[in-house]
């Protein structure tokens, strides 16, 4: 099966804890890294979990709060100092690229590899990222300031050939190719085999919507909708609620009430507040009322999106 | 006695590793703090040593690499997150001023705190912080770029009255404090009793100069000749000192030898490679051989300079 996973680098609110690292995700998408936010510590987090400055190509910056960009220039200037080559594109917010490029310019001015900023507009929806197998995407969120979403979308994989159907029909090498992607094969003598004789469905492509930070609203639930795994951010507890409204975050209950209605197979909550010094069991304890498939996010997890 | 202690918050080089953190230090003089130099991970390591926030009000960045620098953000930020009031004064040069300025414009508009900038000029020798009982002045360091060192000066101290004959001679408490200073005194008869027969000499008054990153070079030890105890950059062994050089920093046994000519009665070696894995133990083993009293840096030691 084909690699398609998320690591928690970091989950915690605001500064770093002793429970948690501020934000900080790497997919790893058929061994192509691909980081979500990027708070103080995240370069070291990334060496811990094991994962290749080299293959990192593409950072993604949800917003402009410093606990989810603060790694960047300690993470870019260790990425030069380990030699790595090429571009890394990092899509951000256009404040972010020039606030980022001032440092850049200045504290790593031999870098090994080239930046390239990719601007995004606030409340832009985009395909910011496209190869063979994958799209990423941007959607609004909604926070006390600018805040972008990401979707992460496996494309459509081939059918599978029958083995026995291809032999029957004398199927040349030649033409499987086109079969696999869904075309029917047309005989020398001009007969037309229907595809679905030939092949089974494809595996279910999979799909990870990332959402923090954000406050409950219902047009992220559209957004999101039919997205497998949901990433959302559950700073508080229900008990807290006005705060969260407050400071324009969710509470559990309601990153579970996205998930649900967005008809999510399974969703991460995370960006904890530091107030949860026992740990997030009462988050958790309320989401999954709501949203049975709810796990809480922590430093060092990975989790498999296929 | 006052307290006049040196906490090592990180000493490795470069990049932070799994051994150790980027340069950062923090000194505790009679409970007011002060940091010297701020890599990424100085706030979390700061509060893994049970220092407070409010106490810290000046900070020191000896140049601007990113390793001494990129904890600064998101210390600053965590400092205004916990409500810190009054001003912190960050004494850097004017490029690093300008860039820091930049961001704590945009990621800490609202700073619970003031930020002033002391600029510091590169090769100026200046007292750029004085209290009632210290002062910290500059003397310049050799490195690929403009960097400056720190000395840490005690005031002189009172001197200590002998009772008994503050009693024989029916000295008035209103003239203690002048005689504690070394003032003479004089009897309402108009005769002088010499401040020496009413008192003992003060406690030594202790200093620390604190030297990274820099080359070896004999103008360190001219402008640290007298001090205590000395933090001395060793990034290498000896058998790297051709790597030392063209880098712009130096071998243990150099600081050693600057430890030893600048008559220094202990020596703190650090900013360590993070090529000895196993180990700094073949830099301290050639540094003793030079200079005894000689101990590495480690995160999380605390020294006791007086």
């Amino acid at each position: 099966m084909a690699k398609f996973q998320v690591n928690i680098l970091g989950c915690g609110s605001a500064t770093p804890s002793a429970r948690h690292q501020p934000s900080c995700q790497v997919i790893d998408f058929r061994d192509k890294l691909f980081m979500i936010d990027c708070g103080e510590g995240a370069q070291s987090a990334f060496r811990r979990m094991g994962l290749k400055f080299s293959r990192l190509g593409h950072i993604f910056i949800s917003h402009l709060h410093g606990d989810h960009v603060f790694g960047l220039p300690g993470l870019l200037s260790t990425m030069s100092l380990h030699g790595v080559q090429g571009t890394v594109t990092i899509h951000l917010f256009s404040d972010g690229a020039r606030l980022l490029k001032s440092w850049m310019d200045y504290f790593n001015r031999q870098s090994t590899f080239e930046i390239v900023y990719d601007i995004i507009e606030p409340g832009e929806r985009r395909v910011i990222y496209e190869d063979a197998g994958l799209t990423v995407e941007t959607f609004p969120l909604y926070h006390r300031i600018p805040c972008t979403g990401f979707i992460f979308r496996e494309k459509p994989k081939l059918r599978h050939l029958r083995g026995d159907m291809i032999k029957f029909y004398n199927i040349p090498v030649s033409a499987l190719k086109a079969v696999k992607e869904g075309a029917d094969y047309i005989t020398p003598e001009g007969a037309v085999i229907a595809n679905d004789r030939l092949t089974t469905p494809p595996d279910p492509s999979v799909s990870y919507a990332y959402c923090s930070d954000t406050m409950y609203d219902p047009r992220v639930v559209r957004d999101i909708t039919g997205v497998d795994t949901v990433y959302h951010e559950a700073t508080y507890h229900s008990s807290l609620l006005s705060t969260a409204v407050e400071r324009g975050h969710s509470t559990s209950l309601q990153a579970a009430t996205v998930a649900r209605d967005a008809g999510a197979s399974r969703l991460i909550i995370g960006h904890f507040s530091k107030r949860y010094l026992q740990g997030e069991q009462p988050l958790l304890d309320e989401a999954v009322e709501v949203f049975p498939s709810t796990i809480l996010a922590n430093e060092g997890l990975r989790i498999d999106l296929e």
